[in-house]
């Protein structure tokens, strides 16, 4: 039905994660229906996000020099390494501001059905950080998803042969806040139990 | 917590309707992750729709030469038009395959609340194009809203004494076809009843 450039847009905006076929024909016709101006902001905006940003070379965080924000301020405890799977990873736990280390980003999840095996993630990186002078603990903080586990088990085995003096700590399982416990899984609540807390 | 050109990114990516701040930062790591190729073929797919898509001299309807597809179509049946608001509304109605007439795109409904008047709308175009040799219908498919039927009154209206010949008509109200008549609203309900048909 569509005139062959249309075709090519909603295609492209139908390869964002959660976007399907008919949200996309709603997001470019959307940008049918603005200014010239407005539409090529955005096209301004992503191609200037892939000239300006890269990873960076201690953390593989986004960075738009050799180090981010976060490895370029010696304010934050070097002596703290979380771990994360992707560098959206690093927003939520920043923003709950319990956290002073530095990260490191792994680029994945080990999975060896999707073919993602420890050489494809920057696991030899964190190795080698970990075991560096001054690191204390290393905070696994990879999705509470099979494949997040799975990273974590592997994390905290090769570490404790690699760096025997780092501890490796995993975020708590358990209740979120404000839910009802009726609704909380089982998985979720026997772990709530077993890591109950005095009041 | 971004750099300025992510920032920049989620705020032109947040302009889109119906994508708040949360998912146009997840739009804006996924264009982030995925190779230079693939993003720069969204922005080069939003460059080359401004530049190659304009309206249809006749019915406004989006085109990449002066007549859209549909105006350049000679099986198209001239003596109906069919009359939308936007020019998204065309495929739902192609895609019925129960109109072979020509259209004719609005660029909205009025609503005097948000300035949108007569003269801001295609309606002296379309009263042409009606009082033309060979229209016989006018098929008002403005959508069943509150600023949609008030469109379709006024073009009921502003027809009846510029193109006397020629008949409005509306699409039907009445229950989507698979629902239940117990969630059905009141009004359409009572729409359905009114135009009850005999079996």
């Amino acid at each position: 039905v569509f005139a062959p450039p249309i075709n090519r847009l909603i295609t492209e905006l139908s390869r964002f994660p959660g976007i399907g076929q008919r949200t996309a024909q709603r997001l470019a016709f959307h940008l049918l229906r603005v200014s010239d101006e407005e539409a090529l902001a955005l096209a301004d905006a992503i191609r200037e996000v892939k000239e300006t940003v890269g990873e960076c070379e201690v953390c593989f965080n986004l960075a738009t020099e050799s180090l981010c924000r976060i490895c370029q301020d010696d304010r934050r405890d070097g002596h703290v390494l979380c771990v994360v799977e992707e560098p959206s990873d690093v927003i939520p736990i920043e923003r709950t501001n319990e956290f002073n280390g530095r990260y490191h980003v792994l680029g994945g999840a080990l999975s060896p059905i999707d073919g993602v095996d420890p050489e494809d993630l920057h696991l030899a990186e964190l190795i080698e950080r970990a075991s560096a002078d001054g690191v204390r603990e290393v905070v696994v903080a990879t999705n509470a998803t099979t494949t997040g586990e799975a990273t974590a088990l592997y994390i905290a085995d090769v570490l404790r042969e690699r760096a025997p003096s780092v501890s490796v700590t995993r975020l708590a399982s358990g209740l979120p806040v404000g839910s009802d416990l009726e609704y909380a899984d089982e998985i979720t609540l026997g772990r709530a139990v077993r890591a109950r807390r005095e009041l």
